[in-house]
């Protein structure tokens, strides 16, 4: 039978979600305890290979097994036992045998956080790219627009993608504030973007494009001729890994 | 000149605020980066002796200095430079000579977090405290009524206190809920106390007796009695100290 996951993660302290030789990674960690639970090698496989230091509050993952010894409402507790304080299964449900966690995806969402306060504030740091100048959020809200829509997104792709085609749909990208705590001047800014597929740092690209939009380097109307060149040296830059998280992948 | 700093830190990696011979502490960190900047020991004086693994987003403290050779706007930005990532000063103004941080506090307001959810999440966790088993919010916001007044608070007091008096002034109690993400199962409570003085482990102390209201261990009508027991052994659990911030600290 198979099974789909769906699993939160602090990414802070992990070389991405990738299993690696030399490094911990969230798949290896996960693998790790199944096979300690299960007693055999159990692969999982997983729809986002998230960056290293990159969060998830809903990445997901299938794992095949002949027989399921743990009834399956018990099963994120049972395996949540087995992980770091910094990984926890979420749900798990059964899926078809032929069901692909990578490309069975239709959606997925991502969210960007950025704090923008004057000094940086350690509560909040962990899972935000500290900004300390002042940036426009109804600039940014107005180019976050123009990401909608089906594009190919090479100019927000790393070098290193092994990406065939560099052809994207985004459905929606919406920039929103929120004010952290007593001061009006400290402010969280959450990129939300969601996508058919993304692009290797294709989020945290566009993050950095709205980020230089903010504080007025870009404006709204540099979007679709930024888009339009397919070169990423005319994109912001790539943010911080600590701001993103995978908040949901849909089938 | 007698310089007060408004401090935030994740208590996670600390054995508390205060100095030790043998542990990372707030203060000891602060007291090396403070030294390192200005060239000689600069010991400081904090409002709070937040305990291991307690955070904070506003403890408040002290330091003297003959002369200041920075400006006071660009301190905060020139501490957090000599700081790591889970300490950040905030603000930084000038007091009277005779100021002090801790006896000089007219109040102080803590937050404690449970997060309630079927499963623990490790994007919230690290700033709450987990309990799986559903809590009845309505019940613990009518039990926190109770504590506000002037009370020997002895039955909230864990031992190895050096409190000559264990009475003190709790200004307001208040309990919160929001749902977290998609599920409406999955809440994060605020506690949210503020007081005079708080004995040591006082706060956790109350949060647990507000956890076995939440359970249907307590009720509301309880809590005067634990009160006037001033027995330890009445009253509820010690909570854990990663779902406590000292907010802030009023003068």
């Amino acid at each position: 039978m198979k099974i789909l996951l769906k699993i939160a993660y602090d990414g802070t302290n992990y070389a991405g979600w990738q299993r690696q030789e030399n490094a911990a990674s969230v798949q290896g960690v996960l693998e790790f305890a199944l096979r300690r639970l299960f007693g055999e090698d159990v692969p999982i496989s997983g729809a986002s290979r998230t960056d290293a230091g990159v969060h998830a509050n809903g990445q997901c993952a299938t794992f095949e097994l002949a027989k399921m010894p743990i009834p399956l409402e018990k099963l994120p507790t049972v395996i949540n036992s087995q992980l770091p304080s910094d990984i926890a299964v979420q749900s798990a449900k059964t899926v078809a045998d032929d069901f692909n966690a990578r490309f069975g995806a239709v959606s997925k969402t991502y969210v960007y956080k950025i704090y923008n306060a004057p000094v940086r504030n350690p509560l909040v740091c962990r899972y935000a790219a500290f900004v300390p100048q002042k940036l426009d959020v109804a600039k940014m809200q107005q180019a976050a627009n123009f990401f909608v829509g089906t594009f190919d997104f090479a100019a927000f792709c790393a070098s290193g993608s092994s990406a065939k085609s560099t052809v994207r749909t985004v459905f929606s990208c919406e920039v929103a504030e929120e004010i952290i705590g007593e001061i009006s001047q400290n402010r969280l800014i959450s990129i939300k973007i969601s996508g058919n597929a993304f692009l290797y740092n294709m989020v945290r690209i566009i993050a950095g494009t709205l980020f230089y939009v903010g504080c007025g380097k870009f404006t709204a109307a540099d979007i679709l001729p930024i888009i339009a060149s397919k070169n990423r040296a005319k994109a912001g830059k790539t943010m911080a890994a600590c701001g993103l998280v995978l908040e949901e992948v849909f089938y």
